[in-house]
């Protein structure tokens, strides 16, 4: 069997950096997980001293807080400052991005679309940089029943497909005057997305890597799914199982953009096995 | 045969406007036609004197000059300033706006993209507000080849379809970061077009009154045709063809915004006698 990896894949430019910066913060704690990958999280707090916290209610004796890649809320942001505390603020600069966006366009007076879901931490931190009327929405059903004003500014959160943020402005254009549309998806995230899609094609099974609450991650999955049936979402090598690979000739491999290279370079191993 | 009009169609308000301005202007000329309609044009002349010149050039005696609903460029406004001359600004305000953004976004900054016909003269006139880049497309091809910098301002030709314009839209927000569309379309153009859709659904044939190079006019025209194979666009009776109607039940008959009430309602006692 061959293996064949994505020709872009795993960490992108924001989780290497955060990473570097926790490397760089020993015995720091970083407010919810510094990426949705357990491996890696595990390997900075045994080798750094870089612990987890759930939200800023836990910072109880430590001295530096890591803001992670998908940022926190203006308010969280607010209560860390007021701390004796150093904060090192690893949100991705691509999520900082559509936060600055949301607080100048509310200032304006744009009504706010976020097109992402609202339970997403980036969307939450993105979020809560308006100030007027700001709607979150999903699908295409939930910003048809939203009455929107005739300024609207409308952005996405990094890790969703443009196909679908399209279809999000399409409505708001038959909605509002003037619509001010900031595409705020992580160019790495569509990279990946376009790599797992041309591997897809051609593979007879794919093996996607990273974390299963992971949306870039699921997302890789659901497009690989729509063109190789058989394709797999796995966290780690214990959950292969060889049944998946029996008369494959080229297995494809991607990674969510949260999956450190180790981990890649560890599955494509096992793969060679069977 | 049952005659039905299109629950919306005819002047718009834009036209209407015009009308009574030059009627008001007794022996002014207008820059152009006022509106795409010979008949209306003439009458404006015989009853009132107001004539019709093909370009500020051919101002001479005239006391009153009339700016039509299509608008003027910037250049030909200036130079009419010039001139020891009463100027009547006839401009539709719904094509004032897209002149006022496009001057605006220039101004700022933004690429200018207009969805529209080039050799059209409110979009000459709306381009000509512009003071940076600034390209007129009518088609996906058209845009796609143009190479968009990072802040792009968008609008639309009045009289086009608000489908078109999002097809326009979804190829240059692959292309920008930010896309700032403005819904330029006319409701009088979208109100038309959507009742004369509703009627060539039930309708056996389809009579569409307007001037031949009206593009609201071949609009209509053209969305008939797509739900009633025998749809015709005429500019006045005396193009009425009796065998058209042979055998048909239901007669629709719409109008483009430059047709006045007057000849609508001729046309209509002539289908009568059918």
């Amino acid at each position: 069997m061959k293996i064949e990896l994505a020709k872009s894949c795993g960490f992108c430019f924001g989780v290497k950096r955060a990473i570097k910066l926790a490397e760089n913060a020993p015995n720091s704690a970083t407010i919810g997980e510094l990426i949705h990958n357990k491996e890696e999280i595990n390997r900075l707090k045994d080798n750094f001293g870089v612990k987890t916290l759930n939200s800023i209610d836990e910072l109880s004796c430590e001295k530096k807080a890591i803001i992670r890649t998908h940022g926190i809320t203006k308010d969280d942001l607010s209560i860390l400052k007021q701390k004796n505390i150093d904060i090192i603020d690893a949100t991705c600069p691509y999520v900082t991005k559509p936060q600055k966006i949301v607080e100048k366009m509310s200032d304006e007076g744009y009504d706010i679309v976020i097109f992402g879901d609202g339970n997403h931490p980036e969307v939450k931190g993105v979020k809560s940089y308006a100030k007027g009327n700001v709607y979150v929405v999903l699908s295409i059903d939930e910003i048809k029943q939203i009455s929107l004003r005739n300024k609207v500014a409308v952005i996405s959160q990094t890790t969703k497909k443009i196909e679908h943020f399209k279809e999000i402005v399409n409505v708001i254009m038959e909605k509002s005057k003037e619509v001010r549309v900031f595409n705020t998806i992580c160019n790495a995230t569509l990279l990946n997305q376009e790599a797992v899609e041309e591997l897809a094609k051609k593979a007879d099974v794919m093996v996607i890597i990273g974390g299963k609450n992971s949306s870039n991650t699921k997302q890789l999955f659901i497009i690989s799914k729509q063109f190789c049936e058989d394709s797999y979402l796995i966290e780690n090598e214990l959950e292969l199982n060889k049944d998946w690979f029996i008369n494959k000739n080229i297995c494809g491999v991607s990674a969510g953009a949260s999956t450190p290279d180790w981990i890649i370079q560890n599955i494509i191993r096992n793969l060679e096995k069977f």
